[in-house]
């Protein structure tokens, strides 16, 4: 049996260097969503904003102050917040500092619901919380969703209680695909905390057919986005930090009549912020052995520009504002029938390194 | 992924009535002999084994699955037998028996890090933060704990996209093992928003080595605990929902010295507030496929009590409340040279069916 596990890197958190909320910012306000209307405290980071009121629900304000203080996030003012003075302030920033960016966030996927490209993909039933306060149902997901994502197959593993050190994780890696790591938004929302994606995750997770090797990539290798603030801890210290520059789509094309396919993203694995050698290293670290056909995937491969957005929840802003695909037809979330197909190229000196696609349709949920 | 045993020999004694491994239980498990040492499917009887492969020799499994298909117990792991399917499972059952009075079968590993008891467990390193608002630092673990469990082999799956219904789920199980999650709860603490547990779980899962059937447990069902507010939704709505009555206990030795055994919990399999067919249907209610070998555990398994609490995180309150050993020093998390061993019985009039033990010894974290 094989395992696989993807590894969200810190694109979770993407922050634009021209953004005004950059990491070393984390400016605090009240906000609202359309699924959860309620308003509540919150830090920016980029275009995003982290949920204060869910870092408290989830226990993870443990410091001295704030352990027994943490309810001052369930309001819609900060004044509760701002009253417990300094030591308070200084301890949430460094709660959320801690949230944000030491480590490649992981969490350990189905080994049984990877399928190859061209495999349909039925759309899941889920536990959903249809507006906020409400009980859960229990319905078809109404916000599938893709990530555009790669994954990378071990080759030669390690033994139980060891680990791959960051410097030698590169000649563990057999070879790459593409990888589409299908995801449920509403199940996502509801599900996550504590224990992570589960449902809203292990329905299917789609990958190219071939695996392209480290031998036909190497040409390709480009230096990785710089790590200094922080420093990674020494553990995760990679001499000669390199990803490969591998253009990156992502079309849909919805079902019958004859429109073609839409660009809905463009990426490239050049902006993988932890790279797959330093994940490789974060996963054995504390002496998990990985085995030969363990595949590790990217996390969504986000970058900047106007279609940079590895997946519709980032796209669309959290189903806010719709993509317009080219028969006219908006999306907000995938439809029934709609086909994702993912592509991705290195271009050589008049040749090609490419991945073929990964391709899936999305059919109907069964019927209940 | 194969366990091993070592085995008595097969000669024919009858068994004490302390043994786990009664006429009622059967448990299947993969065992050796210097004899011959080639792994290979075993019953276990008192302190003996069944050898299956040398019945299945002599023609001996002459029912309408087995004839055609006794191949499964020449392997050196039981999923071949597993994937059979409950009709194979009752023969194989009923075979034993009728030969000697005997039963089935072995155990599996999940995932690359589940281990057998007797296996040592190394103490993992990890990211943790050693004070509020202090950047994390890459350590050994020194909160290291026990999780009391039960572990549940899928017999047979399902296929992608479908689900398994809770009234059915019962029928796709092969059966139990003790299962101890260890758990690192720093590296946890710091780690396990938004994907969840990773580093803090992934170094090492210990289960006992006998799969005890739902055959040989069945005469100990009890009604599971009353779900009535809120009212599971209907997906996971079973008809008499119901535990094994496995009564559990967790010690714990100090390395060297004369220390005995101290008990630090007692438990019970019928506290298990949502059954494992609810548990088989909620992972599937997706879609997502089981596979015959897959293992679910139950979570800790903490009851009332003084003792009840089923890890030392509950035991300790957090650390705050150290408990006390036989030889006077104090635990709030394990010590490297700690054995722990949890134990797993059910009674029955003059006889027992149970788990055998489920042992491991903490070593120290491997050098930097």
């Amino acid at each position: 049996m094989s395992g696989w596990m993807a590894a969200a890197s810190s694109s979770w958190v993407a922050v634009d260097p021209s953004s005004h909320f950059s990491l070393h910012n984390l400016p605090y306000g009240i906000f609202s969503t359309a699924a959860n209307p309620t308003p509540r405290p919150g830090v920016a980071i980029g275009d995003n904003v982290l949920d204060l009121s869910a870092v408290a629900q989830a226990g993870l304000f443990s410091g001295p102050v704030l352990s027994s203080s943490s309810q001052c996030f369930q309001q819609p003012t900060l004044n509760s917040f701002m009253s417990l003075g300094r030591p308070a302030w200084l301890e949430a920033r460094h709660t959320v500092q801690r949230l944000l960016l030491h480590l490649p966030v992981g969490y350990h996927g189905r080994a049984s619901s990877v399928v190859v490209s061209g495999t349909d993909v039925r759309r899941p039933w889920g536990q959903v919380q249809q507006a906020a306060g409400q009980a859960p149902a229990f319905l078809p997901s109404s916000q599938l969703d893709f990530e555009l994502e790669m994954g990378c197959f071990i080759g030669t593993g390690n033994e139980l209680g060891s680990a791959i050190p960051a410097a030698q994780a590169a000649h563990h890696i057999f070879g790459w695909v593409l990888a589409n790591d299908w995801s449920a938004r509403d199940i996502q929302r509801w599900e996550y905390v504590p224990l992570g994606p589960f449902n809203s995750k292990n329905f299917g997770t789609s990958i190219s057919p071939w695996v392209v090797t480290p031998q036909a990539l190497e040409p390709f290798a480009r230096p990785a986005p710089p790590q200094h603030d922080p420093a990674p801890l020494p553990y995760l210290q990679q001499p000669q930090r390199s990803n490969y520059d591998v253009a990156l789509e992502v079309a849909v094309q919805p079902a019958g009549g004859c429109a073609g396919e839409t660009v809905v993203a463009r990426s490239n694995l050049r902006t993988l912020y932890w790279t797959m050698p330093q994940m490789i290293a974060h996963h054995t670290a504390g002496g998990c052995n990985l085995r030969p056909g363990d595949m590790l995937a990217t996390g969504t491969l986000s970058c900047e520009g106007p279609l940079g957005a590895g997946c519709l929840l980032e796209a669309t802003w959290n189903g806010s504002r719709p993509v317009e695909l080219s028969d006219g037809s908006k999306r907000t979330y995938l439809e029934d029938g709609d086909t994702v197909v993912m592509r991705g190229c290195c271009q050589g000196d008049g040749y090609r390194v490419g991945f073929g696609e990964c391709r899936g349709t999305v059919l109907p949920a069964r019927p209940l």
